[in-house]
């Protein structure tokens, strides 16, 4: 039997001992925290669905990327890679009968088998955030205004973080503007998307031969995108179809996220398009100021994939937000929390014939909610002072055969070193620990 | 495109809307919380594995219950059915530099594929909790105890569950000492294991032909293991070799857990010796006290297994708890608490004008950590209080032209329907709801 190689985790999966437990929860816990602010309820799905649930929407291509398998019963199964068509699948059984809007989120591990990718995980949790049913601009600030008071929440302030934001309908109406026919827009937000990746020439040549822009347009048109704001488009695109209503929501946008307490955090750049195909409107993505992290959360509005999946034609907004990038993120900034033991007590028996007190008094002050520890055999009074050091007790209960003769405990403050005699009876009641354990 | 048969969820599977998944939180947030009072720290492992992980303990015919498959890279993997083995190769890495012992839990998600079982689930959560590194029965009560006062926890009284404990010492010496050879002591756990579910007769008929025991001698042993209690065993077999020493431990469990308030939660019972073969001492399965369910959990000492997976040699004890059975039956007796929604403030706009003053009152009371909102659109003032209502709102902060121009706001208490004005500025400052909003 091969010990080393047989027991390994697989490559691209994480542990999570308690000192990496503690690290993700203080973020899950961030995450629900701030979404039942806004009142959101939280959901769950199956890891596992049907793989035509991704297929239908995404195609056969995305097939490369999955976990997926044929089960027992001859399924066409995966791994979840993102949570979204479950929520439509979910939505679509009940959507009808619930009142509108529908605020959900969930906090799913996700899985994608990427080849070739040396050190990089296959898979991550993903807080979703969405609203369904809600058609206007008050659900996309809504949606964004979650995302950004979570990075706030966790200490991210205006200087870390910025929101890129843009719509889909403006991109799409400086293209009709610029003659750019429908079907070439595609193409052109796949060149849009690239644009920082990409040589300027290569995007230029691109929007000539793949969009029919015309040498000038396609200058006139990158210029745009790179440097352009709401104000340019309007001066030069403003009579184009559908624009001036886009720039209205982007600007109620802007106004109720300045509202909110998060105007500083707004960028617009006609940029951001998102890789996924389904997204119809107002879209975004955040990122570290500095652009040394990839992007911590995007999102927008799909208002055609609950139907497009087989539910209620509903429009619907959202964002995920992975744990990754957002950890390295925070690692960086130095707002990781301490990870420490925290014990609340520890009880120390000089004798072996006190441990019986000892589980007494501690059924009571875990009664009273506290975290309660004790050696678990009979052991040296060092090595239970040393353990009641190493889970970080706040207080230690020194039970001694002359003190319990005379009917009291000491009760020693680990923070201070303070030391005072408490009754046994006070003790029994959960009690006599100090100011605060009431 | 077939979109019912398409999109439905896997069989077996379940889906966490809303009120599903508040249930969930309920039950893990006690198994969390009590989990925390004994000083335990939560770790994860990933939901998938090397398929090796498993056969190697349990053999090759578990892989038939397994969603087992091969990845793009050639490897035979599986979704993890049970934890104890994560936990072991996790500890197997790391365990030389931890202080023993080891008190870890965790909530993962389990994943099992059972053929023909009608409306059986394929997956469950479940509570596992585990010290690592004490041999002593210290550590076996302890255990059962952080398991006893969950259930306690979550309102399941003595009258309502038992936890049946027996240990596999004491079985294995009782059949030593009637002189069962221990080449046979397997299979008699075996028929121990299923004594309540098969036929006096039949047990007895396999007693004599597969532990060779002669027809008196199946009989007494039969009798002790469906009656007997301690004191039976110490009369007929108090010679044996061990009988004593594990005789004396089920005393200090026993005692333990009567110091720590659980006495009458305990029963001592032969009959249980757990379905697993890896069990090596004390040994427990908690059930209804009407056997109207199947067991609510189960676990017991198993002080080899982590050096059979390549680990540190280290005697272990630890238990899982399923959701599934817990939550039926909590159900059943009325436990489960009322799933509602619960918005602390939703703000009216009398007029549009006015819903910039809501984003910036409900930006304030967020600070507060209060669940705040409003209509995300222009919107009748009926149907702004519909969704206040829809959203169990506690307070409504009603905006209305004159009382804003004056500079207050009327809040109404929704459970009492009292109503008084606030000045702007107490509620721009996150206040100004009543007694208990400071």
């Amino acid at each position: 039997m091969a010990k080393d190689k047989a027991f390994a985790r697989l490559p691209g999966f994480r542990d999570f001992p308690p000192e990496e437990l503690q690290i993700r929860s203080h973020v899950f816990e961030s995450w629900r925290r701030i979404s039942r602010r806004y009142g959101f309820q939280e959901y769950d799905g199956p890891p596992l669905e049907a793989l035509d649930l991704y297929t239908e929407k995404s195609g056969e291509e995305i097939v490369g990327q999955l976990y997926a398998f044929e089960d027992k019963g001859g399924r066409e199964i995966t791994l979840r890679p993102e949570m979204t068509p479950s929520l439509a699948r979910i939505l679509g059984e009940r959507s009808r009968a619930m009142p509108k809007p529908i605020r959900w989120f969930t906090l799913p591990q996700l899985f994608r088998y990427e080849r070739q990718q040396r050190g990089r995980l296959r898979e991550h949790f993903q807080w979703n955030v969405d609203i369904i049913g809600e058609a206007g601009v008050g659900a996309d600030a809504e949606i964004l205004a979650v995302a950004l008071d979570a990075l706030r929440d966790l200490g991210l302030g205006k200087n870390d973080i910025v929101a890129r934001v843009s719509d889909r309908r403006l991109l799409t109406a400086v293209l009709s503007s610029l003659g750019v026919s429908p079907e070439h827009h595609l193409v052109a937000f796949e060149i849009v998307d690239k644009v920082e990746r990409e040589e300027a020439s290569r995007s230029l040549q691109r929007l000539r031969e793949e969009c029919g822009l015309s040498e000038s347009d396609a200058e006139a048109f990158l210029g745009l995108v790179e440097d352009g704001g709401p104000e340019d488009i309007a001066r030069l695109h403003g009579k184009g179809p559908g624009v001036t209503e886009a720039l209205a929501d982007m600007q109620e946008h802007q106004d109720i996220l300045a509202r909110l307490g998060l105007g500083d955090f707004i960028q617009f750049d006609l940029r951001i398009v998102r890789g996924l195909a389904y997204y119809t409107g107002i879209v975004f993505e955040i990122f570290d100021r500095n652009r040394e992290f990839r992007a911590v959360c995007g999102g927008g509005r799909y208002d055609r994939l609950l139907e497009l999946v087989g539910g209620e034609p509903l429009p619907a907004t959202g964002f995920g937000m992975g744990d990754v990038v957002l950890t390295e993120l925070l690692t960086d900034r130095g707002l990781l929390p301490d990870v420490a033991r925290d014990a609340d007590l520890f009880l120390v028996s000089i004798t072996p014939e006190l441990r019986p007190l000892a589980h007494e008094i501690a059924r009571a002050h875990r009664e009273s909610g506290r975290r309660v520890m004790y050696a678990l055999r009979d052991q040296s009074v060092k090595k239970q002072f040393s353990s009641a050091s190493t889970e970080g007790a706040r207080w230690v209960i020194i039970l001694g055969p002359d003190e319990v003769e005379k009917g009291v405990a000491v009760v020693r403050d680990m923070a201070s070193g303070t030391e005072a005699e408490v009754s046994l009876e006070e003790l029994r009641a959960g009690k006599g620990l100090g100011g605060d354990d009431a």
